[in-house]
């Protein structure tokens, strides 16, 4: 990715608009060589340092500190453009934006504060091992201080990132515990065994957790060893499933991107009996197609826009979040997951047809599309999301939190 | 409609939230006997006038005049609501918003100041006999009158209206006319000749026109016998279409809201081998069907709730619409249509599926959302707004406006 | 159905093809009023005549006694041919055959042997009042007669045929007994209340049966008072959802007929661009909408084709069935099943969009099809006919026979 | 393919069945290294070698000179099992039987005899530089010899085989010559640019033929260097298009044989509410999905199954083909490919549904089904498949026989 190296930007967007653009600018430079850095599988240290020169890895941070002072809004129409550009590399920052948004959701305020002054000054790009449905890492309480140790499956964006998130349970308790530890260490090590069918550039490998000490003190939310709960601790899942959705409606956008302008610039119009077109972007097939995919894909982002609001509803009061809200939020999310899942593998899918067959040479490599929305779609069953849906439209119940799903 | 003829407000609702619950109120009165009014056919007169009562008329009329003073966005949600009790009565009040706001698009300020004291005083219902795709109203110049005659094949709500928007061609040219007469004048015979499958209440027949006179200083936006063209004129059609949309979202959602009643109170539970449920509510693909539903529709309703806000940008400065704008919005309304009618269409189908055998009863007449989505969704072929939304993906160009579509 | 009336045949088809030739015969005279049939609900004795007249109603009969000598094979696409010209008539033929069917199912050779050469020689028609899901007929032992009491919900054709096949519990048993009986008979009666969306010529309505006596002798299948079960018993079921399977066929074959014949001559081309066609059957979106349901409609008949040859197989052998056999038949049909219901109701909802907004009119009664198909696929949930093909595709497991799905 | 290597027959299969049994044996043994063989990217001479062995390759050749003597319907099944186990080895084998078929096609009959004798007793395998969109290759007029030059964008299979079909343009004229060489030779260079999404071992690349000489009686068809058309040359196509259609449907049965043993031995049941499944196998989505899809296959499966018997019909009497039997022939096989792909299509895109996340493993490679389907199904537009079905279903038109589509 030489081009993106060689990007600086000198001024800083004021406005919700002017870091989408700024997100749009980035999307170009990664989707220059997208593919060829999907098939090399490289590490991507030179894209995070470029989303930490656009100054999206602190999009959410406080202005006082340099952050840019944005909402989630924002933050997911950011997500969506640099998945345009490059599906895993919008998987990086939407991950980030919700492992450092997780001290917002269960640490104290002062741990809080303390966190975002440093992520935001010095711009920490965050990776994450946390998956509640294994209890996979084990912490033993060592008077002032915890240590984790064990494996974690997945590991997402650990292995570019300055910090990590892990989680992992009290030995001899059922209690989750949280922390920000720094991502290069000793006690962390990276299997490197992340080789999927797509988002191959995420470093979703396993990760082995040897002894990594944190002091008691930064054990979010803990005061006294005692965990604070609050309805508003439970939002991490729907914030990180609406992250998925805005950023399979990226790749979904990048996907008509790329497509629309091979069929313009490349794909020959078909013989016809007497009504021969001049151009494949005449063939009525063709426009009802992209017609029927744009609006699809219009549909489906409106809904994601709908969603994001109910999280700012939420985010405007945190601390008197009721489970109705959240669980209302959390269905509306549900919906927006599906329409964008269906919506992206159905343009991954048909814009081949409008293409033509030589754009399935892999020197195009039109397939990063389906492959990206297959792959990361899988994380939890799209059958339990409908089914989650359809009960509050028929019951009218909203799901219980958990930490999953 | 016993109980409606019984219901008046005694209050007007102050923001956009109280007068969508007024058209709630509206809707549950209607979806009252709306089986059984589209089964007997009966002209609308009581449901005109409780569209009145409920002060739903004159929504968009100026409160100096007594007006609710509200934007389209607000009254396209109206049309959803009342849609979703009756799918009829919401075309009528979706199209009498049409026409009521057919002033501003083409008449002269002083045009438009005057009728819209009238209009909002006397609560008139506009209906309108105008499809400029034929040219069968002929209109003869006689000095300082022009007069109508012909015949036009639909004339929605006309019949239930108080005055009604004429349009026709000036003999010997290709200029339309367009005025409001009073419908009820021996000028206008209504051949009461609209027997389709759906919108059956929304007296859309063919009407004859026999001489109606009207002074030269009413043909909206004349002035000197000459027309003041501008590109908000144009705007009249995508207005309509999203009309369109609106009210078959309404009617899409009234059927869920109709089945998932029928399922939760009637339908019972399926053997099914040792896994039986103790209610139909319970078991994964009603769940599932009714999800992905909600899902859709919410989905659609949020791309038409996108097209709205569009419209009100256009709406801040009529003067000034540029050719662009207009085309954008029509194809973002020509993509929330093509959404509404494909999940109305759906969800009209499906919803039998997840309330049993027995719902198919006429009882209980389940089809009458199938039907009306299906009847008026023909308006104008939905492949052709695939194409004019896909001409914008692919190519970037906006539809040329035209009279009808 | 004054033609059908005067409809005589002088020859006796001597060939499935010729059966199926005089089948289309048959649908041809029932299409030419099948709508205003629909719509005045009247009881369908001239049609049932007509069946009679052509031959259809004893084609499974025995050549000896003056029947077709037919196999399913030919049944089935009889039952498809007529149905295309009037559902409800498809379904009626279709139940009486897999009525007639029955004593061959579950009788004694000797009662089989009576029963046919008697149903043969007199052209009896079948109706039926069995309904195994709800024990609601009580079956009395007297000594030498047994005496049905109580209430069927369901009686398909029992109104306009000869004999009755009914079906009830005997008394403080679980044993359910059939038996044929005279349709005419003061211990039947009609509660004439069946009024539903579609197929509403089939007189499915309820039925009192107050003290109907049988010889003991003719209780199917039992020798001295006990039933002798074999797994040709069971067929009955896969028979009969493949006889479904068939008439839904037929109903979207009727369809697309129609349909096919309102565009050619009806329906007025779409202005579009510059690329306005001639006539609307050279538009791209018609001849592409059109393609696209008739091979859905094709494969959808291609299966339900071999559907019927596992049927044949098994009616080779009716005394070795296996479970196995009679389970991957049914798995089949319950494939075939799903396969007519989805493209049935596809096309019935899409033939309005190549067709036109006119054809919404209920001078046409386009929407017939819909509704029939609609209302009959609701009989089981096609839910757990998926689950069923899928438990076969997965696991390799075969359904347990029931009475009823 | 070590173990296919070791492979030998030491029987010949007799009946259709039994060639369809080897058929499977075949795939059995291509399937356990099909993904590692499309990631080597590797040239499949051993796998052509397993044809030859197995019998394959010869099934269509005159039992007098030791082929299988079977007919199309046969080697289209054989085809659908064989792409089951390798979606590349599929395409090769159709392939090859239609390069082999071509001198029947258009060959007299002397040449017919020779050809057929040579290429069964040698077990010839076939490749194809055939490709009349194109006008590439010239042939020149050398007397008693004709001489190939030029390129070819794609030669499925001619690396691999032993003979190639040779197509081209006689210089100055619009006569299409075909011709059979051995592949091994210096005027046939092979470019080995194939490098597309599926079909990976198809061996597609262009190739450069530089002077390939010919003497003129092998030039096919031709007399006296006039060529003798007859009705049954233009057969190729639908020849062709129904071969497509069977390895299309092959891969699809390979994509569900995979998943359903993933499912089985691998998915974990999902987490829901109260209830649970002890194993995915149980959970109702993922029975209702294989369902759906089983069905749709075996839909789209007995459409192929009828369209090969209308070949059968054809090639009874090659010397009368009427156009019209031509044509619905071509109509059925365009109908039942449109079936395949659409079906292929979804089968590839929702096995991983039920699957769950870690079966996008590489290591799993279960996008191999949709990768193969999706490339190949693009060689031309469905669309245009649609609209042939369509203007045949509205308005009874076959297509004009052309030599590519």
């Amino acid at each position: 990715m030489t081009t993106s190296a060689q990007q600086t930007w000198t001024t800083t967007p004021t406005d919700p608009d002017g870091w989408v653009a700024r997100a749009r600018e980035v999307a170009a430079l990664l989707a220059t060589d997208a593919v060829a850095r999907d098939r090399a599988g490289a590490t991507p240290h030179a894209e995070v340092a470029l989303l930490k020169d656009a100054g999206l890895v602190t999009l959410l941070g406080p202005p006082e500190h340099g952050g840019g002072g944005q909402n989630w809004t924002t933050a997911y129409r950011v997500i969506r453009e640099v998945a345009a550009g490059d599906g895993s590399i919008g998987q990086l920052i939407g991950y980030h934006y919700l492992w450092a948004w997780a001290a917002r959701l269960v640490a104290t305020p002062e741990q809080v504060a303390a966190v975002e002054e440093r992520a935001t000054r010095e711009r920490w790009f965050f990776g994450g091992a946390v998956n509640p449905r294994d209890n996979d890492l084990v912490i033993t309480d060592e008077g002032d201080e915890i240590v984790f140790t064990g494996r974690k499956s997945f590991s997402t964006g650990s292995k570019v990132s300055d910090v990590t998130v892990l989680e992992g349970v009290l030995e001899g308790t059922d209690k989750h515990v949280f922390a920000i530890v720094p991502s290069n260490q000793d006690g962390i090590v990276f299997n490197d065994d992340w080789d999927n069918l797509g988002q191959r550039l995420t470093e979703s490998g396993s990760v082995e957790v040897r002894g990594v000490r944190v002091p008691w003190e930064q054990a979010a939310g803990y005061v006294g060893k005692e965990f604070r709960p609050r309805t508003y601790n439970t939002l991490n899942v729907p914030l990180i499933q609406l992250v998925f959705t805005n950023f399979y409606l990226g790749i979904a956008k990048g996907a008509l991107a790329t497509a629309t302008a091979y069929t313009r610039e490349r794909t020959r119009p078909w013989p016809y009996g007497g009504d021969n077109k001049e151009s494949a972007s005449e063939e009525f097939h063709v426009l009802e197609t992209y017609g029927d995919l744009q609006a699809k894909l219009w549909a489906a982002e409106a809904l994601a826009e709908r969603a994001a609001g109910l999280i700012e509803l939420i985010n405007d009061h945190p601390d008197e979040v009721t489970e109705r809200e959240r669980g209302e939020a959390a269905v509306v999310i549900a919906a927006a997951k599906q329409r964008a899942v269906d919506t992206g593998l159905e343009i991954g899918t048909r814009i081949f047809e409008v293409t033509g067959a030589r754009a399935s040479a892999n020197a195009v490599g039109l397939d990063i599309f389906w492959r990206n929305i297959r792959t990361h779609s899988l994380h939890d069953p799209i059958a339990y999301k409908r089914a989650e849906v359809g009960r509050y439209a028929l019951l009218g119940e909203v799901p219980e939190p958990t930490w999953y799903t």
